[in-house]
């Protein structure tokens, strides 16, 4: 495996092949942790629409994602029943809530960080998706993982377009750029144990 | 139009007449109203999932139900779309925060309460669109309301079944009972403006 790994648009630091060795060491915590995951972005998709009820693009563009996430959930869920893991919760990794202290409370700016902060978990999850598509040694759950990349693409996609849309691109730029490096630095240690955003 | 209408096991006292007409009487609120029903819908039942995310059946049953309830979100704005009317907020009416206030705060207890509310208000709901979908004077929409009806039944069933796996069938019953007079309460005086649980 080699040290550099392809980078995301969108993220300031490619994830290194430290987390890909952890994770490939117990893919059945990642499963488990994935699941809770893909629960978790149909969760924050259908608190932005309860924000901004009467945002027509926003609540048009992220109904198909709560649903998609669901759809994922769903998926994962039957990988941890076919492995016979049970369901169960995870103590999570700093990253949702160091990501979410990021927020500002005020709107307008309220929405573009949660549009953003959005489009970067997407985009990181779509980047180790990735990487365990290419590496994980079983074949059909590495088809899997690949399979779900094109989604997560799409997501942080969307959120990008919504983020454009009701914002001024330049406003936009300098907000993702301040929100990558907190992104990534929250990822700079690894995490003692396996997740998704260790 | 009958006085007395239908009544669907589990709810305490049929919707009368007078809710029919004030529905009937502006269609576009209570399409605006629909929607943000269906999404709250998919909400709770997300929110039940976040809580007991070990719960095997529970987590099965109502990430189902969440699917659904978004698909059917999503038909509701088109009919929106169609007839030119933008998204909005709505005051709510006192219906989901008064049954939301019966919920008791220790477990297991909260589990079954949160489960019995949810069966009611599907019911209730099942209820009412069957009425929108006999009585609407608008055929594609009262075939709309009439398809919409099966899942809301399907719905109330589900969490019925749910609260019997969990508790014991004898507890289920007297709570649900209990519930039933309150959700009935809830909906003696017509809320001035029309909601589907007004």
């Amino acid at each position: 495996m080699t040290a550099t790994l392809p980078t995301i648009k969108l993220l300031e630091t490619p994830t290194t092949s430290a987390w890909v060795e952890q994770a490939l060491g117990d893919l059945d915590t990642i499963l488990l942790d994935h699941s809770h995951c893909e629960r978790k972005a149909a969760g924050v998709a259908l608190n932005l629409m309860f924000r901004y009820p009467s945002s027509e693009k926003l609540v048009r563009a992220l109904t198909a994602i709560a649903q998609e996430e669901l759809t994922h959930f769903e998926q994962v869920n039957q990988w941890l029943e076919r492995r016979g893991i049970p369901l169960r919760a995870l103590t999570p990794p700093p990253y949702g809530a160091g990501l979410k202290a990021q927020i500002r409370r005020h709107e307008p700016e309220r929405m573009l960080d949660g549009l953003l902060i959005s489009a970067l978990i997407e985009a990181r999850s779509h980047e180790r998706l990735g990487l365990l598509g290419q590496h994980c040694p079983e074949p059909e759950l590495a088809r899997f993982y690949r399979g779900l990349m094109a989604s997560e693409a799409r997501h942080y996609g969307a959120y990008w377009v919504l983020a454009t849309h009701y914002f001024e691109r330049s406003e936009v730029e300098a907000r993702l750029s301040a929100l990558a490096l907190v992104e990534s630095e929250l990822l700079a240690t690894l995490h003692p144990e396996p997740r998704i955003h260790s």
